[in-house]
């Protein structure tokens, strides 16, 4: 019998997170002030982050420094196993090797928590008191309360309204960890109670649950702001998940000839395939194929355009060189609502255009489906987002049966699905079609 | 920096079952029939369980092998990390070293699985085509679910009808499994239409859905019945976590003072505790502390009787000679589902008599307490049933302060508490007091 999964000692959490910045065959545009289109500095940034963080959002070193104190707390689920996914390459009955990094495993159960600990502690160092936050479905705000619990900060969650009522359970995971969380729009702000005027029954949405938060921390001295995904320096965080499952494709003998991640905002995606990707660049394994994977419903990397635009729905944000969807545009209501956000990190959408990584879309029910088959063979149920790295390894493992070749499959099981019970409930009865 | 998990590699995983019968200071009384009161033999139970299962039932062997296929099942998430509590030390500022065993880290979040996966796989064997069962809370008919599909069995399980409506995500679960899952009671028995005829808005009860998924079983040529906990072959199967947790300890260079599970029909608690036991028995650690921990409103450790009592509550098993609060006690709703039960396993009750193990009692306002506490320091939220031990191991902890020692604990986190918060929000919004 050879191991299903592949561990690595603590002393392996990797020391430094990699920057791709400083491996990209042509420098990142810079984000734009939205009113002047002039360059972004430092000091705008600085009402909304720790001064740690924006020099981590611009850097351009290839190794930042991983914190001891932020190592001792990744000790808590990191690393994460890689599990070769024998079961579900029988069932699939396929010459291909599969292989899947297990970020499901963490306390709130997905990747999220890894950049939530360094944001976190980095504004504790610096005298931050409190940090605010939005959240949709829950995940981030899940994975921040917890973090902010762990390193002695209070956390304050704008929880989009819809959400806020019909997912009592996430809403009730962060009080748990002691955060405070309001329904968005609430009574807090300017920018919800306009909304309130307007509407006292809103379901509010992401991009008010933003400003929401952003004015929250701007308007206290005490209180910073936090983001899930998109930025540098989120994505920089992720990237400890790259470097664990290349050491770990080492321990097994293999080198994947295609990397698979889900795609909303890009973390997830590239925190596993950045560490890889250098690779690439330097002409070590030209063949590498990358894929980030994104529902047909909200399609920034395969239908977008690369452009500059608002990282919020409502246009408060810098202005982000990205591809993009435009930052009005409203995603059908899928059950994967980590990846319903109309653009692309900066650095994803970068690397796509420099084509050293390739995207495909695909539509929910056939995501969901491979995401059952998965359970099955596997036990663990996916995410709805992280089915779809699933589906898009199915469709590579059984291209590869049927062109004879057994490539080397490795994607990244970001999250687990017990959360989303509801969404494989209206899967199995026949209410989930097309997109 | 030390590590915070200990871990063992798949090759540890144990190769035998440990069977504590082997080594009792007297013998266990023997199962009745519960007309007859003779001692039923292994053909009573044909009906109902495989002829490989019953014989591990009334095993006296030490040693029992466990087959290899299983073992490569186990391989999905065994072995399980023995976490140091370092954070939940710090916040309870106490000099006692404390461990836990992690079974939430199974795929169906809680350690069910281990019976499950080796049920169903010599059902498998034997050339059974499907499991029934009853489910109350859903923890275990998500264990037999998921182990029915890694094997290749149907699973039809029958569910409480007031859990089936309240608690719709287990279900869901199960679904994705690939189970069948109906409230109970159903039209498919007769069991089920007698209640439903004289109650046809019946909620249904543990009792009734026992007698449907037995009557199922027995009136089937291609079906048997799995039972969760209480029986001896169940506990016997739990034994690979305390034998884990054994080497671990070992790793870490600490022997348990004192060991602390949760008690409902007693398999996570002897799970842990009897490899363990075996070195209080030889003399060898005379000292050893083993404490079961239940509600205080489901006390049949610390306030039943043991006696010759039914395993279900409508009085269809055989006669188990048990610690019990009679087979027609009620117990208060609490939201530890899985410690309402009557009784208490044979071989549990059997050790406590013996003087082997101890009993505390707790009132559910007080665990929740510790949970919380437990999670805003280690990051995972344990099931309500596992709390107990939590809060158990905060009272020794304490208890240790004052008394100026600093004794090594090792509790059992047998779940986890995802499918939970709606009890945490109860707890949280202060609607949990006392019992």
């Amino acid at each position: 019998m050879t191991d299903t999964k592949i561990t690595l000692p603590e002393s392996e959490i990797p020391t430094h997170f990699y920057n791709i910045a400083a491996d990209l065959p042509t420098p990142l545009a810079p984000p734009l002030h939205p009113a002047t289109r002039e360059v972004v500095g430092p000091d705008a940034l600085a009402p909304l982050f720790p001064s740690g963080l924006i020099a981590q959002e611009m850097a351009s070193d290839r190794w930042i420094e991983i914190p001891d104190q932020v190592r001792e707390i990744y000790r808590l689920y990191r690393p994460s196993p890689v599990f070769r996914a024998r079961a579900f390459e029988e069932a699939l009955d396929t010459p291909a090797r599969i292989y899947y990094k297990s970020e499901h495993v963490s306390p709130v159960g997905s990747h999220k928590l890894n950049t939530a600990i360094m944001q976190a502690w980095m504004n504790k160092q610096e005298g931050v008191k409190r940090l605010a936050t939005e959240t949709g479905a829950g995940q981030w705000g899940s994975a921040l309360a917890c973090a902010s619990k762990l390193v002695g900060l209070e956390c304050m969650v704008y929880m989009v309204r819809v959400s806020y009522d019909q997912k009592p359970y996430r809403r009730v995971m962060m009080k748990t960890y002691g955060a405070d969380v309001v329904a968005s729009p609430s009574t807090l702000t300017e920018a919800g109670r306009s909304a309130l005027a307007a509407n006292p029954d809103s379901p509010g949405s992401l991009g008010l649950a933003i400003s929401e938060a952003v004015e929250d921390a701007a308007g206290r001295d005490d209180t910073k702001y936090a983001l899930g995904s998109v930025l540098n320096h989120v994505l920089l965080h992720q990237t400890i998940i790259g470097q664990e499952a290349r050491k770990q494709m080492e321990l097994a003998g293999d080198y994947p000839d295609i990397l698979i991640g889900c795609h909303g905002g890009g973390s997830n995606f590239a925190g596993l395939v950045f560490p890889f990707l250098a690779d690439k660049v330097s002409g070590a394994r030209k063949n590498l194929r990358a894929i980030a994977v994104e529902p047909r419903s909200c399609p920034s990397l395969t239908a977008g355009k690369r452009e500059y635009d608002f990282g919020d729905a409502v246009g408060l944000t810098p202005l982000l060189m990205m591809h993009t969807l435009g930052h009005t545009f409203m995603p059908a209501p899928v059950h994967a609502g980590g990846l319903r956000y109309h653009g692309s990190a900066p650095l994803v959408s970068h690397v796509l255009d420099a084509g050293l990584i390739e995207a495909e879309a695909y539509d929910q029910a056939e995501v969901f489906a491979s995401a059952v088959a998965f359970a099955r063979s596997e036990g663990t149920i996916p995410a709805p987002e992280s089915a779809h790295a699933i589906h898009a390894t199915v469709r590579h493992a059984l291209a590869a049966r049927e062109a004879g070749t057994s490539p080397v499959i490795l994607f990244n099981l970001s999250g687990h699905g017990i959360f989303d019970l509801a969404a494989y409930d209206s899967f199995l009865s026949g209410r989930i079609n097309g997109k």
